[in-house]
């Protein structure tokens, strides 16, 4: 696995010509070797990899590093020692007249500039942003079936903790709830921190979940997630305690529409703006212009956003392999806001599939009271 | 308290020249302003302030301002629109000959490259890293009080836990009882993920917590802290199940020793490398010589790692007001690993007080069978 993605990778980085690639992004290194650690690197050259840690992490690097060889990939271990980053990768890079490819959106600006003085005079420093992102982008196989097995357990456990939604509960007992059912379920944990935000909170696309009691016939949006073997899914749903007041029951038909539309446009090759498009005119023509204010989705994968953004006038190109949310929303600052998030694919054949089963009735958003 | 921090800033951009600085590190723009947001950033300049970021935070950003300029703070909030964050923060950089002053370890590199060439003929930039990070270090008395409160969650949760703490429960599980322990005694949440490593996993300083079991006698490392008000605590110990084996045990007692050196090392204006120096001569004395892979510790704060870095080879003083964790550790690959770890401050007058007080006897660390 490791070995192919590797080489993929290299064909990205003769395309732009680099003779090497450094990559300090995290996720990045978990991708092209399954090693995970912080303030650590990889430099990928002629298909060979030297991963670039530091002592608190020598025993697992050293084991990841092994598997590698003997799955056939010519991997070595750097350790940093006292060294920064930028001096330890500078002498990963070799050759006559090398050219590194940098990831100038992953790494600081003091990295640019100390391996651009390290190379000075021995080789060249370049922009290589989205090789590693792109072909992240597009899934296999077996991170298909993970990222299934991610959404059948949020959604195992918000079927678990949905019934237990009444007045009086706090947002953030219904977060702690959430997160021992998908743990329960078999999650590694929750791929990102669980939103509760219960009445004029979920206005807020991005609120903190907090001690706010839920109120009968308010909205209590949830926007969760489940982590397995690094891959997460990221979905939201919004639950009325007893009854859905009107202006919501109106915005939640709204939201339904604007998904379906989104939908449908989902194709092979499509602009991933279109579908953004496609959803933000079912909610405009309804009367909610100005009322959506992020973007349609994002992929998902070991970063719970990655490629391709789905927002107002992205050119990415969606395409076969792609894994990514739809999640459009209507928000009413310091009254209230609705969101509806499942998570898709584009399958062998072009065909778009939904991850999950999760209900969208507003009838089973109604909970106990 | 915005005021005052935004005007002692003030003084540190004086002191490198620069008539404006950019963070856009979310801990400092929350410590300079109070707002949370991811893609956002500060701009301060001659005592004003300007918050940008996006429409996702429109409503919790614009209360925020306002609160703000009650507080006499001259805020004001620069939505991003469609814009790059650097464009947005270049049009916010005004006046005759301006000096941008950017943190280069805290933007990436397509910011930075971005930003000069947006005020090339129109200003200059500089990289300007310390000045937040450092006033950051020092905390007020609002800031320690809640420090101690986020210790005592944390305290008062593994005390609950650690009875439980038997053969055959996971690790996953004892992580699960200590979050929800900690949401109880009113954290918002761990501090960070909790490390629960049972038997060899010990010996990885950075182990992630797994679906292993705890067996009789072997050591259970356990890393956590609580967050509240965005402060975290961050404490180690070790617990055997049934009963210490001998090798811990021998080594259990050098920690202390370690920890005691290095608590007596530490006084307002000494370079923290002396305070590590202190913990490492007594771990290697004792014959573990190369088997304490890390620093000895780190400043803590709004975030788990920040000023001071209390390392081999630090340079960076310690002084009144900072607060910071002393975290020895002795680890054999493959085998097992002890850490102990408290939180500590420098108080009024020099002081060196510990943040709380669990228990150190290793009678202590020894649970039920």
């Amino acid at each position: 696995m490791y070995r192919d993605r590797i080489r993929r990778i290299r064909r990205g980085m003769r395309a732009v010509g680099a003779s090497h690639l450094l990559t300090a992004a995290p996720e990045h290194i978990r991708y092209l070797t399954g090693f995970r650690g912080e303030d650590s690197a990889a430099v990928v050259s002629g298909g060979a990899i030297a991963v670039i840690t530091d002592a608190r992490y020598s025993e697992e690097a050293g084991e990841r590093v092994e598997k590698l060889r003997k799955e056939g990939v010519r991997a070595r271990l750097v350790m940093r020692g006292r060294k920064g980053l930028a001096a330890t990768a500078a002498e990963a890079v070799k050759g006559r007249s090398p050219v590194l490819g940098v990831e100038e959106r992953r790494i600081t600006a003091a990295t640019w500039k100390a391996l651009g003085k390290l190379l000075r005079g021995k080789g060249k420093v370049k922009a290589a942003d989205g090789i590693i992102r792109e072909e992240r982008a597009v899934k296999d196989g077996w991170e298909l079936r993970t990222m299934r097995k991610a959404v059948r357990i949020a959604e195992k456990a918000i079927e678990d903790v949905r019934g237990g939604i009444r007045p009086g509960l706090t947002e953030r007992r219904i977060a702690m709830m959430l997160h021992a059912a998908m743990v329960h379920y078999g999650a590694d944990g929750p791929s990102f921190p669980t939103i509760v935000a219960a009445g004029a909170g979920s206005s807020r696309p991005h609120y903190e979940t907090s001690d706010r009691r839920v109120k009968k016939g308010e909205p209590v949006l949830i926007d969760w997630g489940a982590r397995t073997e690094g891959y997460g899914s990221d979905l939201t749903r919004v639950f009325f305690a007893g009854r859905m007041k009107p202006p919501a029951g109106r915005a939640y038909a709204v939201l339904l529409e604007a998904r379906e539309a989104a939908i449908k446009a989902v194709r092979p090759g499509v602009a991933a703006g279109e579908v953004d498009a496609a959803a933000r005119r079912a909610i405009e023509s309804a009367g909610y212009g100005g009322r959506f204010t992020h973007a349609l989705g994002h992929g998902l994968g070991l970063e719970v956003h990655e490629a391709p953004l789905i927002g107002a006038g992205s050119r990415e190109k969606l395409q076969e392999g792609v894994v990514f949310t739809i999640e459009p929303g209507i928000y009413v600052p310091g009254r209230w806001g609705l969101r509806l998030e499942d998570d898709f694919a584009i399958t062998a054949g072009g065909r778009t599939a939904r991850l999950g089963s999760l209900p969208l009735e507003p009838e089973w958003a109604v909970t106990g009271e």
